[in-house]
């Protein structure tokens, strides 16, 4: 087995530092979940992951998809491990139990996919959109669109598939040019063509529910002329849909995942939700995968780093400056303070982003059970402004954390065999779909920090400080400093984008991400502190744990967080320059 | 054709930026360098590598090399362009007359390999250690050696090899294991394994010259112990020697590039230069193969950035911010801020990374050829200064530049046959080859900038000083107050840590890499002002080049240079607090 499921981790960050099990129980929806049944689900899907996903991941990556006249072949085991999947509920495990499904928190689903995607991303992309087809067909579904495809959608007996891009459509789906024309029998018939579904055809299921993003005869142009259908490979009454897949992609990674064009000819399909309104039901399905694609990167640098730091253990090189052992030639490459460096800013961005995660996570679930329908609302505002800071900072971070494993191998780990690459370029993808990582930054400031003049973002830095405060200062009076600056900056500057944005408003798209990533770290910064407040407090319990806990709070701190005085100065120098020049040989280059 | 030589942008680097051709010309040995000669070179290499080397690049990556029975096949193409390679003289650029060579200043050698690695890395590391054996040999090997081997090296008829790692030793060279035992007739037998030997097997010449470091029996325990030896595939009298390949690996990137494993069975081979001293000899060729390394990053970096560029130009998305069109329905992407960056962060590394690596090439040629010793040991130690900064900055700059590059791709970036992730993949080896970056940072702060009570940091910085303030402030008086504000930081800093290491030894390994990109940005900074008062100078004889360049300086100090506070807060960090506490269960972590 090469991955092991950071249990003790998760249960820190879901017991010690966040409550989740009094959170949850004290919702109706959850009153039977407690701490012992956390566990056991965590403890039963890393053992999945573990012993069954990630023995074929390697294998998967080497093999890859086959396409032949039509039929995708998944790479070997990758249809029995999903048969397995379903056998054990797992496609069912957040879903509502009037379809089947178990009823738990999201939360639990979320640390389920991280242990997946840590153990094979690319068999963990044919299931990892089941959950937003669900929660999309639940919102927005007909009645008996829900009955015929919701329970097999819960069981896992069909997979789902979402089908937005085209060729010429990528970040920009308003371009797609997919038709559907309505039929007499509330029916549609689709044509088209889409390019980078994943799981658009292969040998796992029966059949596959493609959610499918098209556009009415009379639509006006732009997204707001979208619509969504549902397109079944495999009419109700059996017969075949004129939906095929007309070829995969090979790619850099996720090799073992299916990436297919599929064509539309006349292919036989319902409207989910209102004509015209496509792209908001779609929307739900793409805000619960951006948290999961954030909680991919995290799986990927959790399952790299556990390689990178089992071989920093036996691979023996020079001496180290301070050694355990003198008689030796050379020392564990682990005692090398480069080293040391490397798998700690691995370990601190993991762990920040584990935190992070969950705490998004839980805001899901407050979201829609909480009692008072003002902290639903509230809830749901959190986890709507974190959703693109999720996305972006833990995917890129993800593939930093496993470039950084890489180079904890040197030479070894460019050497397929060692199976370290596969990390680095599985990662790559999580930055550029469901919305790159360039979209997720004009999201957060333009349509969250911005919007509403700024309210969501004064929230959260309130609630920030708010906690800080609470946290006191103490041990970590410095660090405590720290964020309260940046806390204020983040206000002060928010302001300001907003006013220069009335005069320059292309300036808030040139500091998009600075802005992102600052937040980011206020949030992780906030949890880092937590954290180590929560260690000390405990460290009796568990020392090594606990103490190394407080070790990494510190070295966030002081390692990491400094990426804030970094991006606070590509702002200011914007805000006081203004939008930067172009070159103009850059933007009139003739690209001939 | 992919891949466009950047001839504008050298020439003004070598001729507006440093004054190459009056500087070279100035010394007896370049007499006859002018601006016309070094063009004309450039031109020529440039259209070699477009036309030669570029055309096999995506095809080398897919094929790979073929292993069978001891024999190594070259992908499609190879052989045939190494053949033009050589007969057009390439190999002999800057090797001395007396050996068949043309005498070229170093610096044009630099430019050569550049366009090279940017057409093709994998083809590129066959002659790449030409250069290195040529000099390894010319400074070390007796005469016998020199007579029956150098011309062979010049022409490019035989190739040569580096043989230093082992399993067991890579970073630390001190642990192999290899042997030699000295005969009767002043040759050794060789006896061991070699691993990630580049081009150990190939089909492109008759011979192959390898350079091996092995053991004396009687040696000294460590890297004193070494020695350095000529080991040819086939000995003088044409018989085969007992050095064979016993297998090539399977890679993430370079893979038309043989890595191959080598066993020594009783090897004949040559001393080079004086037994225990193998590894001082040797590192002649490392320190011009870590040149050439940087010249690698920049290189993959600008043929990356190159395909981005043109990509952005061509494919249209969403309405830009500032749009050139109302009647469109999408811009061309290169006109959204988000994709400016991603462009401009690439070619302000490239364009800086050049400056940095060509002012470096001159200094090669001013130290072997000023008829001044003083000014020749001055050139020869800011050259070894500067060494380990431009392999460690530019090769790390250049895989992020190419990870950026493939993210102006966006989806279609992720997916092989659009060929950009071969640019991620191939600069991804060069952080870790020809001592890891790590090994740089720490060659650099503990070997260069605090040996010698920091001399060599001393004359670096005064030498910046003096020139930016030749340079005067006027348009740039902003970021002339950063650049000296970080030179002055540079000096107190190199202090600070010089006194923090008599007691705490430890200490500059954990900010040695924070040392290393602080002072490649000053300077970068330094020339990218030097740059910015040229361009304004020369601006009315190209404005779009000189107005280009000068938006491109001011693009560096606004959005790059301010990792440079990231940098020194890591520093401060560290220096007011001490060496970070390590978690006790990362390095006491159970590995089971």
């Amino acid at each position: 087995m090469s991955y092991h499921p950071p249990l003790r981790d998760m249960a820190f960050v879901l017991n010690d530092l966040l409550g989740a099990p009094a959170q949850l129980s004290a919702l109706q929806a959850h009153a039977d979940v407690d701490l012992d049944l956390m566990k056991q689900v965590l403890e039963e899907a890393g053992r999945f992951a573990a012993e069954v996903v990630a023995p074929i991941n390697a294998g998967g990556d080497l093999e890859g998809c086959r396409f032949t006249d039509g039929e995708v072949q998944t790479p070997t085991g990758f249809a029995n491990a999903y048969r397995q999947f379903c056998e054990a509920g797992w496609p069912a495990l957040a879903c509502a139990s009037e379809y089947g499904g178990q009823g738990l928190p999201h939360l639990l689903n979320c640390a389920l996919f991280e242990m997946l995607s840590a153990a094979n991303h690319g068999w963990t992309m044919y299931p990892g959109l089941l959950h937003g087809a669900y929660a999309c067909l639940s919102a927005h579904a007909s009645d008996a669109l829900k009955a015929r495809y919701l329970e097999k959608i819960v069981s896992g007996e069909w997979l789902a598939t979402m089908c937005l891009t085209e060729a010429h459509a990528g970040s920009d789906l308003g371009l797609l040019r997919t038709r559907a024309v309505k039929q007499g029998d509330d029916s549609y018939r689709l044509s088209g063509d889409k390019i980078f579904i994943s799981g658009g055809e292969q040998d796992m299921t029966d059949n596959i529910v493609h959610l499918v993003l098209a556009r009415l005869p009379d639509a006006p142009v732009g997204s707001k002329g979208l619509s969504l259908f549902l397109v079944p490979k495999f009419l109700p009454d059996g017969t075949r849909n004129q939906v095929h897949c007309t070829g995969i992609e090979h790619k850099m990674g996720i090799r073992g995942s299916a990436t297919c064009s599929m064509h539309f000819e006349n292919a036989t399909g319902w409207l989910v939700g209102v004509e015209g309104r496509g792209l908001a039901a779609m929307f739900v399905m793409m805000n619960s995968a951006r948290l999961h694609v954030g909680a991919q990167g995290l799986g990927i640098a959790e399952a790299a780093y556990q390689r990178a730091l089992a071989y920093a253990h036996e691979r023996t090189q020079s001496r180290a400056p301070v050694r355990t052992a003198t008689t030796t030639a050379a020392d564990a490459i682990v005692m090398h303070p480069a080293v040391q460096k490397l798998l700690m800013a691995q370990r601190c961005r993991i762990e920040g982003g584990r935190m992070l995660a969950y705490w998004s996570g839980l805001q899901l679930d407050l979201s829609e059970h909480d009692e008072d329908a003002d902290q639903r609302h509230r809830h749901h505002d959190r986890l709507e402004f974190i959703t693109p800071v999720i996305k972006a900072m833990l995917t890129d971070n993800g593939f930093q954390s496993a470039s950084q494993a890489l180079q904890v191998f040197g030479g070894h780990g460019y050497v397929t065999e060692t199976g370290i690459d596969q990390y680095l370029r599985d990662a790559r993808i999580t930055m550029i779909y469901e919305g790159s990582n360039e979209i997720q930054a004009i999201d957060f400031l333009l349509r969250k920090a911005l919007a509403d003049g700024g309210r969501r973002m004064m929230d959260f830095l309130a609630m920030v400080e708010q906690d800080v405060g609470q946290i006191g200062d103490g041990e970590f009076a410095g660090q405590t400093q720290q964020l309260l600056q940046l806390t204020r900056y983040l206000a002060k500057t928010t302001h300001a984008i907003a006013a220069a944005n009335v005069t320059t408003p292309q300036l808030p798209y040139f500091i998009a991400e600075e802005m992102l990533r600052l937040t980011g770290h206020a949030a992780m910064a906030w949890l880092w502190l937590k954290a180590a407040r929560t260690a000390v407090q405990k460290h009796a319990a568990d020392p090594l744990f606990y103490g190394s806990k407080r070790d990494s709070a510190c070295y966030y701190f002081a390692f990491l967080f400094p990426e804030t005085h970094q991006l606070c100065s590509v702002i200011n120098a914007c805000l006081a320059a203004g939008v930067p020049a172009i070159p103009s040989d850059l933007t009139h280059h003739d690209a001939a």
